[in-house]
């Protein structure tokens, strides 16, 4: 039996701003108990490599890994993981990367030049990252479709290596995640977790090569490890609980959109499901739908407390106003249920990935639509995007000066150059400047 | 008088990997005063805004703030300072930015949708941030360039409001920076610095409204301010000592090479600047040359230091192996002056500016060739980007299912959540499912 309740706001209301900042307050917690945990194991792994690797995977995942190479699957063992698996989920993993390949690859950028009429040329050159390491939580929050997700968008960027991390608490691995693993194209899986293996990625061990960024989702060991090795390697964000706004016009089945509302607050305790509607009316028939369907969830007591904790259902006075209150949360996924949804998307300005019309469940895109489901959370799509090629790819700018634009310009860069006081600089330029290459002839 | 001296290498050494292991070894020194003294600052202007912020700007900067207000420049004083510049500083400055824009206009993203055959509609929104943050150093290293460098590419990309902060010690402010802030487009200017300006953008205050992103350069208490707020806002990255990697012939003027690498050693006596080149003869002109132009600069002291320090002259094979050196190293800026330079570019993966052909100082970069200056240093290269319009973009996904699409990806996705064993995911997508449409009716 669950004790649900979920709260009602209503935007009208004077009181609605600061009632709305407690509905998102949230922060994640710094432990300095973990931080210095971290710290410790980030040390050891970066002076002992594979030994000290071996020795906390043993500890905390209670394995009995004798020497490196018992932690290291090729792509032989990861073939022979998706030929275990049902044919059924395998069919369904291979529609999904296709699906997720295809939408990804209309992100990739390419270098450009141009040349200006002094015959000087700019541009910009893009190239792939070399090395990537992928982060896969291990047991019970296994899963295989953050593996698509995180990989498909490197192997599409061009990243020459995919190595992967997951670990294997118990010796127990995932056959999903392998074959995903299999699918997305990982190079090479090491059968590691935690911030030993984040530890491992970022400085490298005799088995694990250095990679230049580690992305992927992990517990807060895992997140304060990235957070420490941020700047010697590149990370993702540092992801807080999924949320998921949904605005609807009160003419979606109630049901549905319950059910979209459950299938975020089913994910985590702490996880956020919001919708906004103009129809109250409307607000009662979800209500009545999440306690009727509530019951009916195998994760029930997460996605009651999920509600009761961190939900809210909102009045509005209309699909304009739902939208001002959208662009104030940022939401990770935005939902709009309503007629002729395109309309709403030149208003919409913060959010990871937004869901249009009645038929556009929240949870397709977590897993086959095509765009990525790493997505910024906790207001992060104020400055965030989806994980993407983009993350993968990086850029060079390139300068080409003709000797008659290397003239015009050095000109300028000297004059600014003396206003900073640093005379080198305009020296430097000084010397391809016309009169000064004549008169060293 | 300098004793100056240069390290010089042999890239055909089997020593060389080490050598130059150590001679590339930095490592930002993370201080735990500075640390603790930061956190305090953060948690008192989070907790007391503008209070705090003059309290520590009158301590720290020497001022006599009154309140707010004191701390505040409009445009107008702004447009003020660029009247009281000197004539060729004003049009420096304009040619400066209109290059700076034109440049990273090319940069501009676009938000793409397409069509799939079931009616199905999937795409990318792209979308400026709404207010961004530049910091710009006062006193000693205050430069105008800066400001062009940082404002721009956020103005280009459409951010809404684009505030700066400059510390202003002993009530000492620089008219040529303010006459940049007039010229990129800065809309607030507040005369504080240090991590409690950087609290205040983080945060916001009273008067300092919070902004999505905070850029640019600053000392070791704005870089640890930077690194503590990043999750909260973004940030850009964390720079460390600027660097010059050239790639010669050996015929190009060893004066000009040697100026180049004396242009990046006056920054800081950490800055480091390397010549690679297959002719040992030039290697010693370019020694020879050093020593005789580090007499003649103002800033003898620092360049020397650097060059002794961090300097390398560095025999190759040829400019192959030349680029294989600098793509392990993954330099700031990458000279390469040689004949036909845009042969070698597909060679190079890893740097943060190329500078092509013997004209080409890099002094033109810092300035006015277009591109940006603020670039990825310490190797980072690897895996980051020049500062740019993209910095202050962001995506979002837009999927929009049509009711046939809903049907295919619905199960797909309810087969893959099972396997997750999320069963809300699962039925929030068979709804949609048109079986399950069609039983509802």
């Amino acid at each position: 039996m669950s004790d649900f309740s979920i709260r009602r706001l209503d935007a009208g209301n004077s009181e609605f701003p600061q009632d709305l900042e407690r509905l998102l307050a949230w922060e994640s917690v710094a432990d300095q108990q973990v931080e210095s945990a971290v710290a410790e194991i980030l040390r050891e792994v970066k002076a002992h490599g594979d030994a000290a690797v071996i020795e906390y995977t043993n500890r905390f995942d209670r394995r009995d890994l004798k020497n490196a190479g018992d932690f290291c699957l090729d792509r032989a063992e990861l073939a022979a993981a998706l030929e275990r698996i049902p044919a059924e989920k395998h069919v369904a993993l291979e529609t999904a990367a296709r699906r997720v390949r295809d939408y990804h690859e209309r992100q990739l950028q390419s270098s450009w030049q141009y040349r200006e009429a002094d015959g000087t040329v700019l541009g910009q050159q893009i190239t792939p990252m070399e090395r990537v390491g992928i982060y896969v939580p291990g047991g019970k929050a296994s899963y295989p479709s953050s593996v698509l997700m995180n990989a498909i968008p490197a192997r599409v960027a061009g990243v020459d290596e995919v190595l992967m991390v997951v670990p294997a608490p118990d010796n127990q691995l995932n056959d999903l995640v392998l074959a995903a693993a299999a699918i997305a194209g990982v190079d090479r899986v090491f059968t590691i977790g935690g911030a030993q293996a984040v530890a491992a990625l970022a400085y490298g061990t005799e088995t694990v090569t250095r990679v230049d960024k580690i992305v992927g989702p992990g517990n807060i060991f895992v997140a304060s490890a990235k957070r420490a090795v941020f700047g010697q390697v590149a990370i993702d964000m540092i992801a807080g609980p999924s949320e998921i706004l949904v605005i609807c016009d009160g003419r979606t089945d109630p049901d549905w959109i319950a059910m979209d509302l459950l299938s975020q607050a089913e994910h985590d305790e702490q996880a956020q499901s919001i919708l906004l509607c103009p129809d109250e009316q409307f607000l009662d028939a979800v209500a009545s739908s999440l306690q009727k369907l509530l019951k009916t969830l195998p994760r029930e007591a997460i996605a009651s407390r999920s509600i009761s904790d961190r939900g809210a259902l909102i009045l509005v006075r209309d699909i304009e106003q739902a939208i001002e209150v959208a662009n104030r949360i940022a939401p990770e996924h935005l939902e709009v249920s309503v007629d002729e949804p395109e309309q709403y998307l030149p208003l919409i300005r913060h959010a990871g990935a937004i869901f249009l019309g009645r038929y556009t469940a929240e949870a397709l895109g977590d897993y086959c639509a095509g765009p990525n489901h790493v997505l910024p959370t906790s207001g992060t799509a104020r400055f965030s995007s989806p994980l993407g090629v983009y993350d993968f790819q990086k850029r060079s700018s390139i300068i080409y000066c003709s000797p008659r634009g290397a003239d015009t310009l050095g000109r300028v860069a000297a004059t600014l150059a003396k206003g900073e006081g640093l005379d080198a600089h305009a020296r430097s330029a000084e010397y391809r400047v016309a009169s000064e290459v004549e008169g060293q002839d």
